[in-house]
């Protein structure tokens, strides 16, 4: 590794530890032993990191009294920058949640970078022109080979966030799908249920694959019979005619299970349809980075309903872990967050 | 006014024609003559303009034959920003559409200004020191007195985008939320209703009190009869819980009216309630900038609703205004969009 990368890890390393002590302007830094350990680094490098940021007029050092926070990160302290692409096919927009590109922006501002969120549909030279003074960059959306075969190209620490097909040597932070309609399956089934049918997204989205064999694993293992009508995979059409005409077909079921998309079309379907069902409900998968303010009050209204929820966030992991990847420059390996059940959620 | 604020505003309105006129590289501008009176200013700061961009790189002028767009607007050949505050109470987060957010970094972006989101609680010396050079702001969210007469004194155009108390002097794109409760109520009145309830989000949110006003002045006009129980204010608690308990209330009513965000709640409760009610269902407002993957689903599955719906985005809206604000220094006038009766969204 070059010396200059080493010393600007370290910068890095230093300014992380800032953040995540919290500490403030005035407070004392931990003991250089400590750094040293925390950070995984040799004195000499260390040293270096805190009179670079000492001449920056971030830290003041003194002598038998340890160093000292001068003032936090601010816009003309930052270098480098993480780039996030949202890559999107046309005509098919999808977005993170607000909530979680606020977390990213700053959780990387406080650790002195930039954060650049990139909308994107194809590879570009907007793309590359942008990675130019990039540490690391977290891709998003639909990810196509042709895609990927460019950016790896590029040669620069990237993670996957979210689901999506793997792609040799790409760390991934996504939900276990399949294990969430495993878990949701498998306690509908010890709830007594026998005939159960999935309401699966449409089958070019990315999960449906693994909602659908989460499910026919937990029906095989308890014996009970799933065919070709037990997974229903709802096209990107009106949602509500299509469910008018297929809810009537389960009536003699004992649970349907939801992806929680197309909970929403049922719920609005029901409403007209007066269907009176007396099935056990199942959704999944329900993210703690789409808990927003309706969706919440939605579930919060569902008291007798099963939930495949994850606690965890997608875009927290897999910030902390691109950190860790620019800071270590060791290789990451895929984190797949597991689900729990859960019966409604608690009030907050 | 200043030279060279003259000339930075002839600047920005020559990139704003580049844009407005989807011009690429090679493609030629339009007539000076018919720039002059697009761009409202004399031929010298036209001219002057066109120089500084072609210095810049960005343009090519070539005698008798005109000028031409050499490359578009990039990260450096951008000057200025828009500073979008996101003002929220702690705790108490709302997020602009993720969609809107795009819209808005794209519009200034492509002509030639940064565009800079900030998630606030109160007036800080963050805000001062962002706002240092600064071509415009735009407000959203949950704005004090004491907030706006501090963004005040920073003396920046500025735009209060959505619905929030007036502050004297401020323009404001808003929703005209009083039009479109008065129009749902007509709308069921006309179809029959005489016996109608609201059931409005929380009094301290503030659309809640226009769409109570213009509820109640429909039903005045038709000489029907409103008091204290024809108006629930829903609080932030368990609202399926509430409803479980209001709606029977209610059985013996024509009609209900639900604000978006309550009649979410009321679906997931609907479901478990099987209360199989015969009324018709009104919902105001149904803005446009809201309008994402679930609530589509969920609208298009509700045919026999009667939506109370803006087919215009406060946030595309306000960046024009604002846009104009910073080109001509005039003052602009508050904007109320008007809503309109949708029985259902159409297929797109």
């Amino acid at each position: 590794m070059g010396r200059q990368l080493k010393y600007d890890q370290a910068r890095l390393a230093v300014l992380n530890v800032i953040a995540e002590d919290r500490l403030r302007p005035g407070d004392k830094l931990a003991p250089e032993r400590q750094l040293i350990s925390r950070m995984n680094c040799s004195m000499i490098t260390l040293r270096k990191a805190l009179e670079s940021l000492e001449r920056e007029g971030m830290l003041e050092r003194s002598v038998g009294r340890g160093t000292f926070l001068k003032r936090c990160v601010t816009n003309d302290s930052r270098s480098g920058k993480i780039l996030f692409l949202n890559v999107n096919r046309p005509g098919d927009l999808s977005y993170p949640p607000p909530r979680a590109r606020e977390y990213m922006q700053f959780y990387f501002n406080e650790r002195g970078m930039e954060f650049q969120y990139l909308q994107v549909s194809s590879f570009s030279n907007e793309i590359v022109k942008e990675a130019e003074d990039v540490l690391g960059i977290l891709l998003y959306g639909w990810l196509s080979d042709d895609f990927m075969k460019s950016i790896a190209s590029l040669k620069i620490p990237m993670i996957i966030v979210g689901n999506s097909r793997h792609f040799s040597g790409i760390p991934q932070v996504e939900l276990d799908i399949k294990a969430c309609a495993e878990l949701v399956t498998e306690d509908l089934i010890r709830g007594g249920a026998r005939r159960i049918v999935l309401f699966n997204s449409a089958p070019d989205y990315y999960p449906s694959y693994d909602l659908e064999s989460g499910f026919r694993k937990a029906m095989k293992r308890h014996g009970l019979n799933e065919n070709a009508e037990s997974v229903i995979f709802m096209t990107d059409g009106n949602r509500g005619k299509e469910l008018d005409r297929l809810i009537p077909a389960y009536m003699e079921y004992d649970a349907m299970i939801f992806e929680l998309g197309i909970y929403y079309s049922f719920l609005a379907a029901s409403r007209i349809n007066h269907w009176n069902l007396k099935q056990k409900i199942g959704i999944s998968p329900l993210s703690i980075d789409f808990i927003d303010q309706w969706n919440c009050d939605l579930v919060r209204a569902s008291p007798d309903t099963i939930f495949g929820r994850f606690r965890q966030s997608i875009f927290e992991i897999a910030s902390n872990m691109l950190l860790e990847y620019i800071l270590s420059s060791r290789e990451m390996k895929t984190i797949r967050l597991k689900p729990e059940i859960d019966h409604g959620l608690e009030e907050e």
